[in-house]
């Protein structure tokens, strides 16, 4: 059992099995091939080809495109291809920093394979054996991972909030972390893969934090879609990384990161060089 | 100005003006077309071509090829390409965590394009605005990089020496850490780039290091490489990579990979994900 292995999972994605999504000539995201027939149903949205979906040209614009996509959903959603709206839209820009393209439901974001930006919070403190990690688990009724364990903190980024806002929002919403404390909390990176769906793709960036917490704080999750917290050692979680699924599939690359960056996987590893390239897009399959 | 620059120069290697040097049908090099001729004195050893310089099938197992590499080195050297024995050998390894494939003296390293690997040390501690770093000074008889900032410790991986063995003697020589504090040093990542030269590039992994050090501790060079050292804060470094070239070419990299880490340089920093995969191999041309 290894730490590569997840990696290879996250990067589960072969590009032959989709077309790209194209703006302008620009490809904005990749929708599986068994899947773009759905889209005929929409002619004056997509044109397509065996090579490709293309947003019409007549659809010019960020607002104008956000309505198309977002008619296309509900009609996805008629089809019975996607469940229901999640009433949370996502910005798909042009590359990381780059203009907004258009916003997107997250509901619809795996079916046209756009890139999605969230955040991981590392909750530690220091323990008898190197750094303790605050450990979730998660509610046994949550559609992805039910059961799993968990960062103390996760969340996807919504339309007007940048990485550092929704880390403050989701500190406060998933484990009750006060904004005193959770200010305190530093970047320290972020990790990419792109991984093949039933419904389609994720093409996921997660920006990552720490965040020492002190003696006196436990989590508390008050959303209801964490079980329970605990307080593991990170070499435990390191050990259930490698020898079992315990963890949900993204948050054993967020563990693999952390253990890389607190040195408890070591230069000695012979991986070592394979994993830091894996974390950080050296697996990504399909161009930029 | 930007970080990115450095990423970019350190990445400045375009493989068509290389040939790959072969043991074995696998590339364990890069060799300048342009110097190639002068492999020419040495039929036993290479066998050239327009495509490749192979060593030859007649040379079986590490310690022959040591030899071999060896005699070339020597001939380079009479023949003015190269200066001198440096009399350190660096083990050329087939990728990291591979078997030997030989052992090689480190002035022959760039002529070869062989992988070289290295530590790079992170000293630090509190200050008044995040943390401060001890930043060496090169001496002004270094032939690279006279003059120029550097890590507190940074050396090459010498015969017989792991990362975590080669940082403590650096330590040691470099800086006068002594060894009970040098010991709680730890690993934080690795950065990669390659890099043409005027003797052919520079195929480097650098592992790196982070030590917080005690307020009464200040490092003293002994060996003759650093002029002085002195304690800058973080962001002063930062700001010095941006805007100079004050900075030795590859503790640029080392600076940006602290900044991200430390929480310095921010995911809402435009080339926040380009800077990250930059650092992890995402830059580097021409295969592994």
């Amino acid at each position: 059992m290894s730490y590569l292995r997840h990696l290879e999972a996250c990067n589960r994605f072969d590009p032959e099995r989709f077309l790209p999504l194209l703006m302008a000539g620009r490809r904005v995201g990749f929708v599986r091939r068994d899947n773009a027939r759905l889209l005929e149903a929409f002619p004056r949205i997509f044109n397509l080809s065996g090579e490709a979906v293309a947003l019409a040209d007549t659809i010019q614009g960020a607002d104008a495109a956000t309505r198309a996509l977002g008619e296309a959903t509900d009609g996805l959603i008629r089809a019975g291809m996607l469940e229901k709206r999640r009433d949370e839209l996502f910005e798909i820009t042009d590359g990381w920093g780059g203009p907004l393209l258009f916003e997107l439901d997250r509901a619809a974001i795996p079916f046209f394979g756009a890139r999605a930006y969230g955040v991981h919070l590392n909750g530690w403190r220091p323990g008898s054996d190197g750094p303790d990690l605050w450990i979730g688990k998660r509610a046994k009724d949550k559609k992805i991972a039910p059961g799993q364990l968990d960062n103390i903190v996760a969340g996807g980024m919504g339309e007007g909030y940048g990485p550092w806002e929704t880390l403050l929002k989701e500190a406060a919403e998933e484990a009750d972390i006060p904004e005193a404390l959770a200010i305190r909390a530093h970047a320290v990176g972020a990790i990419r893969y792109r991984m093949e769906l039933a419904e389609g793709m994720r093409d996921d960036v997660m920006f990552v934090y720490d965040l020492e917490t002190p003696a006196d704080f436990a989590p508390r999750n008050t959303d209801g879609e964490i079980e329970d917290f605990r307080l593991l050692s990170a070499r435990e979680c390191l050990r259930l990384v490698r020898e079992t699924d315990d963890f949900k599939f993204n948050v054993n690359l967020v563990l693999v990161d952390f253990g890389i960056r607190h040195g408890l996987i070591v230069p000695e590893e012979p991986d070592y060089l394979a994993l830091l390239e894996g974390l950080h897009g050296g697996l990504v399959r399909g161009g930029q």
